[in-house]
């Protein structure tokens, strides 16, 4: 079986009941969740061995998120304890017109406070095939980026393949600061998955004539997106996901993945959303476990795009959906019909 | 008032909160449904004397099953009591993309392994006007099977109208067995009720051109499978309902009934899903309303298909739908307006 | 800060969970509303210093009650404290083609049974820059509307502007009562708030050629209401609210605001229903917080629709929507985004 | 079997979730309950035919507290439907030292308004062996006391034993007036049954030395109270509940049956309170169970003991306690091992 | 109407549901709680005029915390708005042997981040006449310990009553650092509370011969802690809890006021909890309405001792206990009994 | 580390909310457990490598009860999948006098069809130090009944320590036939625990003198049941439990553990109860660890004691209690202070 091996922060998620607005409610849904756990949640679901690296605290919160990772089959053998604070997030649904809001809370969190040497990478790598991480691990703290650059450089050392979702997040640092950090960490990278705002946020890039506002996808001019993303940091591939936001409950969903000129897209899917944060996450792990299939880039691109489609069908970020699923609806079977 | 009997298996039916799925629910509704339980409940908010026949355990789970019958005005004083285990399934709500899930846990239960014997049918139908069942009642075991027949049987010789829905389950049995037992139950079935794939699955016969996993609903083609029906089996006259699935949260509905040559379409419903569980057993029980109530075939098959559109709004089986409501919908009035 | 006085009911409302019938659900969600309390948390919400008047049992209920509007920064200082009974409602949810269903239980309530003499208005609009009430203030009972009237003769006395929401209850009272009691409340009126079915049903003023019960807005038809009301009472405007009622789960919603001859039309917004309760007070207020803030029409009636289109996606009555969310949706981001 | 009807009042109960105060919550637990309504629900789970008698609106809400009725097997078809409210009350649930609290809305209610001649008691009584009714039906309305009055001549017409619980509610009526219009009833009434407050505010009647508002329970000197009652009124017996309030959370409950001078008591019993609201009428149901069974007094007694301490750890009013159950705590065995 | 002044911390408070422990729990109860909030809270239900002082987030989740405050009728307009984040801790019930667990996460909040001359304590103070803060402001930061001895001088200038409950939190500070800054504000303090481990922790002052873990409360010997604490600061009055912790379910409780060394005991309460933290704000509370009320030092100490009594008995941190539920329990009605 | 493997059945728990009846609740909550799973997943939280045996469905349920094993710890890679259902039951929890109940619905589950050839012991034991079953695994079925002997043998040759708590099912069994298969058994066990029923039921072996039904624990009388087994099977140490149970909500519990002549007994808790289902299993999970811990008789059985006392103050069957907790307790603090 594969080995996969994801390093970032879980923090705690809070959200209201229903539709409710952070105001309004007295019981809220707690659960655990962030981009690298989230990803590898869901290559455990798709049955490969994925192993999530983060620090918790040694109390019960801290085990909690731990405790949610095992659960869905997520190797935690390796997570370090110790540091005081889980970091957390605040989630409210939004639906039509109203946008969903979050609110972090997660400055000083274990992960973010820990040195980089409490790292052993060579350990942490051993069995592994593929290693991800997101823009937001470095920018948690100088500590972070710094860790994530020694596990990039022991993974091209071990030929480990890397594939790094940029995920920009204007509230952890700013532009210049993400591209310069970023900047340094992609020539150790493989595979890069972004969307048109972050390949702008991070590194200017930008494609012309994609209003990302509206709710259009026209995926085509996405392409010069990738191509700048390759040509100037030596991507094998990219992956572009392509979010046309109709309203807060209904989106349209796509992807496209470009290697070597050629441009590979998904169709469009419409959803109709029930929780869509950790939607890209969701394309990440697809992406990731049909790459270490062996698929050829279409079949990637659909099945990735098909598999982030259902994750906007289910409540919180990790997307508990099988690999039969996935493929169910990457084989064109959207009609939602009972199983029986 | 008139009185209707069905016969059949109420199970408990277990689901996750909202869009939660199997996986993640701590908290689940508990409910009590089953084809033929359903449609007396249906019959009962009509206003109709609905006595449903079945066995059940003696415990308090048996027990519940039997109140929420009675709860919903439906006469439980017929029913059996005994055996050892009430079936169960579990409901995992779709959405968008994510299809709706059914788990069965059925089999030993108290119906399926009651004898023949143990139903007193000229009892059972004093002062009936209707006998109704499914393909689901035969299918449980060979006693229940017996029991149709017999029940059957009683019916003719009681000059009582007898309907059923053909209601094909794969797990249950197969294509070849229902075939087999329904084909010998068929002759004494006065109005029949299918889908396609029911028609296709228990007895071979499929119309052309009709693409039931699309969202489009073209429900002329459907004629000639009612045709095939009443012509093999001299029924009176056949309903088939039509369902375009367009995703998991959207669906076409309409339903057409045809008698001697002719075929009375219901209009369209695009309808947004709450809980389709039910749906179909809503229409039969609505066809039932009509039929008893002496309307034309077109208005019985506008009532048959509004009554079983609203069923798609309302969480778990029962359709809790009063007469007013379902008959204002088939008049036109769909606007979903507050009534205050 | 501007301050607004609004005077009127506010009941118990308690709704089922999610979308189960009055007749299944066993846990209720229980708050507070009423169209002049709405009309204030929305105020208070836009920061504005919005007072609620009304009479409250000495009870825990009625404390409840004053509670709710105190949490959401109504200025409860006003509120009279006697009485026997808070009258409440019950708010069933429909969807798709199902009608969500209101049942009023309000008769006999404290403020209903207040006395006119009760209310020093003097004291109540110290200070106070606008007086808003509705059609349901004075149908409570005689006495409200002798209270009404009085405060409506000291507002005039004080200079203080008074808008009025028609809001006809045909549970409360007769068009033929509403149109006799109304008519002698409108000469002292500003501002007055309508949609086509109130002025129909107190004023017997129709527009020619509309539609409400389709899915339809054709809110160029309104005009006429608009200009027959101002007309007749002498209004200095008149804004009319235009409902398409495509489903329970979907409507059109816009606006216009008439003044002199003008018509001024906000976009039509397209929403999905999370609950649609309080959506005519929702515009009531935003169009008080923009006539107070001195902004054009044009400008004021886009906000008003803005803010009452964003009700629509908040559970309960009360429009909890700041300033910034509804400008930000007159402004025209209607693409539900997540903020982070 | 034995056929008994309750005539009186059914209501919708609300309480907040656990232990919140009114003013806490935001979930409520919506059940129907109501003093006559409670006897009946308790004599249908000890398997008798009980009937209950009043008056309902035909919304759904009055519809909820019919069904609530009918699923645990209260015969509903005497039921009138009509008018306009279903009275309703609040608990909230007290701990330690702290009260529960019971709120009142009842006034105006559908059976409060109704007319005695909408009751045709020759019909109602068809095959009754038993009627039973408690103070607070006539305290309802004149109507209600004038409808009791006609009730109690047809039954001793009919020759139909008459069983009352005093169950004084203040609220409703005066001592003054209360012992007027129940000193007129009693002569129709075989067994009495109350507390020594209600037979101290009713009739004025009380016990030396007796201490209700400690915790301890000294039966002995209820004999007088019991004697007093039955040498007034001429009753064949007098039932005594005897309590003893600890806490909130804890209280002592015990009870007499008095007849011809002789006291028959029940052992006391300690009981860790998860609901006592419905607690006398628990005693009263399983009362006339054990008179019409034809046990000697001592067992009556002991199993009404028994029955209705049993009701102090079950959720909302109805006393949903098998046969068995009582039967088995009546017998001696306290010491609620797991029953697997 | 007198005015109190509270100053403090405000943090969400996060609570699985029932005896959930904190890594089994989905849904989670948030409230918003503080020791100097809990006091302003409590003092609001018994009808002062009580303004708490923080500084809270402008976001939703600051907002939520003002609102709470504000929907139980403390003051909320002195608050400062700003900063980061707000401070929460994490609460689980425990039960029998298994004891409650706190997890705090409160570092970096608004509140301690916020600089001394944010606040102006001439303006705070306008119209006050009693001042409160406990042990756990100036722990929060030195800035906060600056900014209470600023409001110390500026309520000592203005002759405003202060008092203080020491409430040591090892996790903020050390016994000596403690020691030291309490020190130097208690010259300022009129009326002191606190509890034996909290005069051992910040002062070394013990009292000889009690045993604090076990379950008896032998308040006599508290008196020396009194008359040390007194003594070394010249405070006016000292008042004492006295905690006997049985179990997580069961307490005595108990409380001592001590002026001039003559000691005031208030009765012992065995009291079986709902809910125990906050208990000793509600303590300190019902001291402050008591003397600002000029009640004799028995009354005030035996009202004190009732109204925290009840606390315990209440979920989360408020005390919305009413003057009179405390008065009644305070004049010995401790039986709990139904309030209809 | 030290590994234990224990093997048997993992079932579904459906329980009401709160002390809701079976036939009242609409909401459940849903939990995996089973006598072996809970001995492991109470290892796993004390930090040893518990792995668990059993056999589950493939489907999403079965996947649950993997997960929920998982989620806290368990080692769950030797878990077969196949087989068409799981075992589940029902849980009523009582109240003071009213009994808990809970009903089976456990036949034809995955493990009672798996067969004995199924399991490959010789690979499942690799690494294990100790080896627990209890007397449900025989009881399954005759294949499991074989699996299990099957199982010691391999341990025996393996050397292995093995424990079997006795834990007799009368609706599984006969008490015959249990003596006869687990007599077939214990020849392979080193360390039997039961309580006095147990030993009674399956081995005839009474003790004289005590009273299980009643409220007292008298420990001293259990000796003798303990020396009859170990006499009569050669056991190294048998561990008797003690439960006096004075209501449902209140009990006694106590233990012993006897080798070679000497009893050790436990101190007795008084304990208010949580949730008691389990309880043994963790009485059996607390010693197996003590045993592995070296520690001697007396410490041994005090920390059995304690933890399995703490089990009864926590939700659901699995005894969430870590080493800290239960050693805290064993030495002597049982105040139940809150922990900050």
């Amino acid at each position: 079986m594969k080995r996969i091996v994801t390093f970032g922060e879980i923090m705690m998620r809070l959200n209201p009941e229903g539709y409710l607005r952070f105001t309004q409610a007295g019981k809220w849904e707690l659960s655990y969740a962030g981009g690298e756990a989230n990803v590898a949640a869901s290559l455990a679901q798709f049955g490969l061995d994925a192993a999530f690296v983060t620090k918790l605290p040694r109390h019960e919160i801290g085990q909690s998120a731990l405790n949610e990772c095992r659960r869905y089959g997520v190797d935690t053998s390796l997570i370090l304890r110790g540091g005081e604070r889980l970091g957390l997030y605040f989630v409210e649904k939004g639906a039509s017109q109203r946008a969903s809001k979050v609110i972090y809370d997660r400055s000083g969190s274990a992960i973010a406070l820990a040195k980089p040497e409490e790292f052993d990478w060579n350990k942490i790598f051993a069995g592994a095939d593929w290693f991800h991480f997101t823009g937001i691990t470095p920018a948690l703290s100088d500590n972070c980026a710094a860790a994530t650059m020694e596990a990039l450089r022991t993974a091209r050392s071990l030929g480990i393949t890397v594939s790094c979702d940029l995920n920009f997040r204007k509230k952890l640092w700013t532009s210049e600061k993400a591209g310069r950090v970023m900047g340094a960490l992609m020539p150790f990278v493989d595979i890069c998955i972004a969307n048109e705002e972050d390949a702008a946020d991070v590194f200017g890039i930008r494609a012309e004539g994609a209003d990302v506002k509206g709710g259009d996808v026209r995926g085509e001019t996405y392409i010069s997106v990738a191509k700048q993303l390759c040509d100037r940091f030596n991507f094998k591939k990219a992956a572009i996901t392509l979010r046309g936001s109709l309203s807060a409950s209904d989106n349209n969903w796509s992807a496209m993945l470009y290697q070597g000129g050629e441009a590979f897209f998904a169709p469009n899917y419409r959803v109709h959303i029930v929780d869509r944060v950790g939607g890209g996450d969701s394309f990440g792990a697809a992406l990731i476990y049909s790459q270490l299939s062996g698929w050829d880039n279409q079949r990637s691109i659909n099945f990735a795009a098909a598999a982030s489609c259902l994750k906007h069908s289910i409540e919180h970020d990790f997307n508990l959906i099988s690999l039969d699923e996935a493929e169910a609806l990457a084989a064109g079977n959207a009609s939602g019909r009972v199983q029986r």
